[in-house]
């Protein structure tokens, strides 16, 4: 059996590797346009930033050392220019020599990737990004000799590479088209994250764009000049499709092949696999791009599975994601509102701002959590962590939760690992639960950061339950201080009508909130307090 | 409604403050022998070892903080000392005054605890143990004036007992009556554990107990005597059942206090909760005693939602733990082999040596895991990982997937957050998934450490893929050195007959399988390489 393929990184050798496994006799060919295979994509920003200083750390592998040990055919520095269906044939060119030839296929396997959006504005040219380790070589050189920089694009790559830039010594500006970073963030779980990156130095441009690309520096839309003698167009990336729709392959509405769960193309001996797919997402089953790593390499094993006969299924996807920001990390797994709400689907949102471990232990570090609920059935939709420590664990056990079919409400009974440094004996994933077991069944209500302006207007009286010295630094306008130790004697100086309560996270508000309930009062628990709905106000000014 | 609760540290504080936010008319009244409640009894170590500097950070609450906020009538240095249970009544006597008092009670919960097993030896009662606040302070106390510990028992208290008398500068001996320290661990992977012990200047002393405490040392059973200035007696903790006992409640063979999914004894008004009950083990459903805080605090809050007459159910514990050593974190869920063989159950078992995070990126750490699957439905039944980075992790999603009802060779398929400071783009969790699938679909065969000289004795072949500089440094007697790359062409050198394959972790040597099966050889991969044997081995020496 003759099996070709297209892409020698995440996807596609991962799948040449188990291809191998499952069948010795088989004629494994893998064509690559760089001049690397199987090199640590994910570790390119921090070669540039010289946290990984050696370049060969990145290269996993060699061609020679994967014929040694997979008996592959491995050709770097190739491209697959054409598809002949009919023939079962893939033309490749050498970018070395430019000579063409044919390799014949019995499987043909397309995991091209992605290609970095590149915006056609003057200058862009001048744009470095970072796909490949060529990629990665340019931006080494262009830093020897530069002071100043700018990132286009606050997502993944932008954080990456922006904080790496700044390790280098560079002055940083980051340029957000949106009003936000991180995109799979909702908007209040971004404010930390604007903070880490202004801290630490650099200078964020929100909802500014590049409009030219002069020598030494861009134009913004706001008609400024910033200076520029690195650019860096990190604004994301497409499938790289050009191969298969010359092929005739079908291409979704999101602008990745098409795929069904045996990972095939339209073309039955053609699978695709990786970044440059649409998969089906865990939630509604729609087509979604989800260019993530473990996603591409999972694929990559399963496509050898059905390739050699194997009874596997592609899988929907959660895409679940994490990301380092300068000690910071960001991690989310499913939907967030943001995009609930533009489906217009029915959803209960939890803040809450846990310690990932024992407050008692040194080392404690904040974490700020948000999971999003179906309100009639309880299944989890998705969630957002972002603290200095504990945001992996937190995301990946809850990753684990919903791909398990577990409520929000079981999260209360996960039995997790404790002990001080690593945790706490209910853990924040439990806090979670709790939290969505009382609003759940009835036992309490809560009220959004965002819905508490329009209340006041309605005529809802907001008591903050933090201790005077909290008021006095800082309170939602129109707030009533009332202590929580003190609010069972001072019942009848709460105003009448329907209540907010709030304190710093929404712990001490839940006790008051029941204190009032039980003595008649119309209450709701402002979710993730002060400190949510802070966060919040911060990401609309 | 009168409560009574009886212990208020983790199940029962946990009770009456979830009682109170439930029902805001209650009376709650807290008993509580000690003079402390809710402090934090797992930094109860780190505070004699320094780490937690301030005496004050392990006291969470204070009679007086719990009355303002909870209106609980705390009572402290207080102990119960009967249960009246016709006229529904508790004895009290405080152990200030020693006046004696009633409480009634509409529903009483037992939260008593556990205490430490204090065995009959000559000179015990100069042993410390470590379970209040008012223990921590005699062994600060003592350590101030002391050259010289044995601690008693290698279990968790032990270990972070002896690692932090080692912070204050004491020499340690660690006397074990069993082969292996932390007996939730199989010996092979306690191997890693006892080594950091001796790496760190423990003197640790396996398969000894101590015959006799002297004023300044101990006797061995192995006849010597050992320097104790200090000695602490960390065997385990037994429920502490006497006043249940006394009232007539149910004890189970076990020897906690038997209580139905309701948490209710054998008295329909007396609930019990945490280290003095037996719960229902998560995998058989047979009573077992789990002394952990994050049960005991889940069981409190449970209580109190029954009490108030909500709907929910105790649940069958999986007793996921975790402790910290000198460094490396050990955590464990489920089952071990070691139950599974004593209880005659099928098991299958995988053993993996992982890296916390990408090897490109730095600081990545080694790991050791051990994952134990139903052969026959591919249920998970235990974890166990050893490490410094990361056990906690891979512990928690493998318990939440346990919960989840996944089966093993769903691990394969769990969407993990990948940073390359956080994982891999292949998880470690997936991989164990991998390892999983290859053998449930009957893709691999493996074999045990301890099954090889058997095998060896039968005629089998040992073929050790590693390179030849690898197999120079240590290898099994009798293993013929094949490197993995070289086994294609060297085929006809491999002897004749059934072939153990190995390398030192099991992931060539699984390649090596796959080529040699595919020339018709009868092959089975050693679990866990080279690595596991040597751990193993050394356990038994």
């Amino acid at each position: 059996m003759n099996i070709v393929i297209i892409g020698g990184v995440a996807g596609g050798m991962s799948a040449a590797a188990r291809l191998r496994r499952l069948d010795e006799s088989a004629t494994i060919t893998v064509v690559e346009r760089s001049g690397h295979v199987s090199f640590a994509n994910c570790g390119l920003p921090y070669h540039v930033g010289g946290v990984i200083p050696e370049r060969s750390a990145l290269l996993l592998q060699t061609p020679e050392a994967l014929r040694a040990r997979f008996e592959l055919d491995v050709r770097v520095q190739t491209e697959a220019v054409r598809i002949d269906r009919d023939r079962r044939v893939v033309v490749v060119r050498s970018l070395m020599g430019g000579s063409e030839s044919e390799l014949p296929y019995d499987a043909l396997v397309l995991a091209p990737g992605a290609r970095p959006v590149r915006p056609a504005i003057p200058g862009i040219e001048r744009a470095l990004a970072l796909r490949s380790v060529e990629d990665t070589d340019a931006m080494v050189a262009a830093v020897a000799g530069a002071r100043t920089a700018v990132v286009v694009g606050g997502g993944f790559i932008g954080v990456e590479t922006a904080e790496n830039l700044l390790h280098r010594g560079l002055a940083v500006t980051m340029v957000e088209a949106t009003p936000q970073v991180m995109a799979p963030l909702d908007p209040e779980m971004g404010a930390p994250v604007h903070a880490a990156l202004r801290e630490a130095g650099i200078d964020l441009r929100l909802s500014a764009s590049v409009t030219a690309i002069g020598e030494r520096d861009v134009e913004l839309s706001t008609g400024e000049r910033v200076p520029a003698d690195l650019v860096v167009a990190a604004i994301g990336v497409r499938p790289d499709t050009g191969l298969a729709q010359a092929a005739g392959l079908e291409i979704g509405a999101r602008g990745g092949i098409v795929v069904d769960d045996h990972l095939r193309t339209s073309d039955p001996a053609i699978y695709a696999v990786g970044d440059a797919v649409e998969k089906a997402d865990a939630l509604d089953g729609s087509p979604v791009l989800v260019p993530l790593a473990n996603t591409a390499n999972l694929q990559g094993r399963r496509v050898a599975d059905l390739i050699a006969g194997r009874d596997v299924r592609d899988r929907p996807v959660l895409g679940t994601a994490i990301v380092g920001v300068l000690g910071l990390q960001v991690a989310t797994v499913g939907w967030n509102e943001k995009r609930l709400v533009a489906a217009g689907r029915a959803h209960r949102v939890i803040h809450t701002h846990p310690l990932s471990h024992a407050g008692y232990y040194p080392g404690a570090q904040g974490l700020a959590l948000k999971l999003l609920v179906d309100p009639g059935t309880d299944a989890i939709l998705g969630a957002q962590a972002v603290g200095r420590d504990g945001a992996d664990k937190r995301i990946d056990v809850i990753a684990t939760a919903m791909r398990g079919g577990l409520t929000a409400s079981d999260l209360a009974e996960l039995e997790l690992a404790y002990a001080p440094q690593f945790g706490s004996a209910k853990d924040p994933v439990n806090m979670l639960g709790f939290v969505d077991e009382n609003l759940a069944s009835g036992l309490t209500d809560s009220i959004q950061w965002h819905e508490v302006e329009d209340a006041q207007r309605d005529g809802v009286t907001v008591v903050d339950v933090r201790t005077p010295e909290e008021f006095a630094a800082g309170a939602i306008p129109g707030a009533v201080n009332v202590p929580v130790d003190e609010v069972r004697d001072r019942l009848d100086e709460v105003p009448e009508g329907d209540l907010v309560v709030h304190c710093a996270v929404g712990v001490r508000a839940h006790l008051a909130t029941r204190i009032l309930q039980a003595s008649g009062r119309s209450v709701r628990n402002l979710d993730g307090g002060y400190r949510t709905w802070v966060a919040g106000m911060a990401s609309r000014s």
